[in-house]
């Protein structure tokens, strides 16, 4: 077994939207492919991966870091004991190798691709979907048949903002979604309630609906917004406060009758570890979003899970940023809570397969081999134009 | 005021030399330059910047976002509202456009070498030292005429260590240093300790000799290792443990009676607050070693000399990783407590200017204007051929 070539390309995934923060309207990815000297059915194992998204590409990082220290690796040094497949776990410490300690961004992006595409290819090696490997790995051989999923939207509109966003969320449920979330905090806060209030009219009960502040708010103001959502008994309410603020989370924690989520802008187990340390999160009732994609992928993320567990979070609470099939991946076969969706954005990375069915807030894997990539037409076109 | 066009190149700094986690064989900074439509006696003014060392270069991240961002800004968004003279707040701003909070590493360097080449086109326009025009806008004229520096070395040698470590003790003490710090932890416990005394018999008494974990240890190890070297009375304690683990470093610090130093491997305002409210480190004796340059430049160390004040930590308890003049100037415009220096390693970046001596631990600084690269013919050399 052995990684022939390593190739990267810039794929824009502009969006004319925008989050309390930052617009889209220049955002990329980095599209990777990992050629190997095996072959199954007649054609070459390749695997697949991209850099989730929010984060841009990063060819500097890939091209001059991490994809030469995989190439000039000994193949050895990158396969199994018996030689038969990749081992993403050494591949890791070879891409980690001469990077110090903490600065955790950029190159963890860079990294998390590639970990992607490498165990698309140790699942098509062993022709099977990478959840049910997953599962046999990590749980026994227990899956999730079917993932709980949620439209990740419900953004701010220039004009006829309301009944633009009772539209986005009617779509939603029409789709088959149940449970929808919405952007907040770039409007004031009587404005943000009146969409909130437009949005539930649509999606009806608060548990339905959940919020993202994309940490813009301070301590003080998202107090006073805990506070005006209270009644509302939402679903979660995103972000609330500064990513790496792990005091103020806390402070807001204190104050917010409605559970918190967070996590998907901190990318090592390090840096979670510090969240549940230090944020006063409740295991029981909060939530935790990391994208095993932005955070050096499911190598890490497997350290982060175990991390979790030591601190009394179970697998269950995690549902990860992104919208991604790598993360749908990951939660039908390590049983995480469920995946972020963003129907119709970052297109068309964030599509689900052709032949899974959503269906009351739930969607259906396929049997495709490895992340299944191949079998999205419009994904495929793009990773086949790209190399 | 115009910048004109900004230019990056990748020049190495490869050392044969390692710490106790990776080694220097294939570092790269970027260099850059930015160039302005103003001339001063003759020549046009440009600025100086680069990565610092320890993190690569950063073409990608440079290339893609952040050069790109301040080209297409509109001029008037980028200077000062005079128009005189660039402002590298509204600059930052402008790099840091459209980018997710978080993940603060690499770009963190990237945006910090353009803010170096932007502060010495500051001090340049007003025909200044950079220091002398920190001194003017944040300590009311007063600058330190000379700056403690210590000599970052003692590295690990393949043969006859302990010899080689004296003789490289010794050539400090001879360039006129009065306080050196060595590297521990890539070795067994009772090696390190040999190597110390070693040490101590050229540098003399304790508090000349720090040392330097690279964050190797785990929270044990790093706990033996404090009580191992007690009895020397040392002068700092560096890195013990995992850079981002705040309770490990509240534990290590518990039971150390020697300083701890922590901070080259934070990247932005929002760790470094971190630092000082999670990891137990004590205002009147410990040591922060943030590097400007690897976490957004000055104007984000601003932020953090700001955040460390109302945590009650002074300017002159920071001593920036590095080596490099820009932290020179800063120490000495700011009033910090001294700049690390790697006298021979990262040739010729860590070099003093030529009109500078070193007398007992204290450097003096010139009257070149702005940073004073061009003063320097080894640095200067590379900056003429690299653009």
């Amino acid at each position: 077994m052995k990684i022939t070539a390593i190739k990267d390309e810039v794929v824009s995934i502009a969006s004319p939207m925008r989050n309390a923060v930052i617009d889209f309207s220049s955002m990329t990815i980095s599209v990777v492919k990992v050629e190997t000297d095996q072959v199954r059915d007649g054609s070459p194992v390749v695997g697949y991966g991209f850099t989730s998204n929010g984060r841009y590409a990063q060819s500097g990082i890939l091209r001059e870091r991490i994809i030469p220290r995989l190439m000039n690796a000994d193949s050895a040094d990158l396969a199994t004991a018996d030689g038969e497949n990749v081992d993403p776990f050494a591949c890791w410490d070879v891409m980690m190798t001469n990077e110090k300690p903490g600065g955790h961004g950029e190159r963890s992006v860079a990294v998390g691709a590639i970990d992607m595409a490498l165990w698309d290819i140790v699942a098509k090696m062993e022709d099977k979907p990478l959840y049910r490997l997953l599962g046999e790995r990590y749980r026994d051989g227990e899956v999730d048949e079917t993932v709980r999923v949620y439209a990740a939207g419900g953004y701010y509109y220039p004009e006829d903002s309301q009944s633009k966003l009772q539209d986005e969320m009617r779509g939603y449920l029409d789709m088959g979604f149940a449970e929808t979330k919405m952007k907040v905090g770039g409007a004031s806060l009587e404005e943000d309630i009146a969409r909130i209030e437009a949005a539930l009219e649509i999606v009806g009960e608060g548990r339905r609906l959940a919020v993202d502040v994309n940490a813009r708010f301070d301590v003080p103001t998202a107090i006073r917004f805990a506070e005006a959502i209270a009644p509302y008994e939402l679903r979660w309410y995103e972000e609330p406060v500064g990513v790496l603020d792990f005091q103020g989370h806390a402070d807001v924690r204190a104050a917010s009758t409605t559970p918190l989520a967070t996590g998907e802008n901190l990318f090592s187990t390090e840096d979670s570890l510090n969240l549940v340390r230090h944020a006063g999160l409740n295991p029981e009732t909060d939530f935790l979003q990391m994208d095993p994609v932005l955070s050096y992928g499911l190598v890490e993320y497997l350290r982060t899970l175990e991390v979790l567990r030591e601190h009394g979070w179970s697998a269950r609470r995690c549902v990860p940023h992104g919208g991604h099939q790598f993360g749908l991946q990951l939660a039908a076969g390590l049983g995480l809570m469920g995946n972020e969706a963003y129907p119709g954005v970052f297109e068309p990375f964030g599509r689900f397969a052709p032949g899974a069915s959503l269906d009351d807030g739930r969607v259906t894997l396929t049997d495709d081999p490895g992340i299944g990539y191949e079998a999205v037409p419009e994904i495929y076109g793009i990773l086949v134009t790209a190399f």
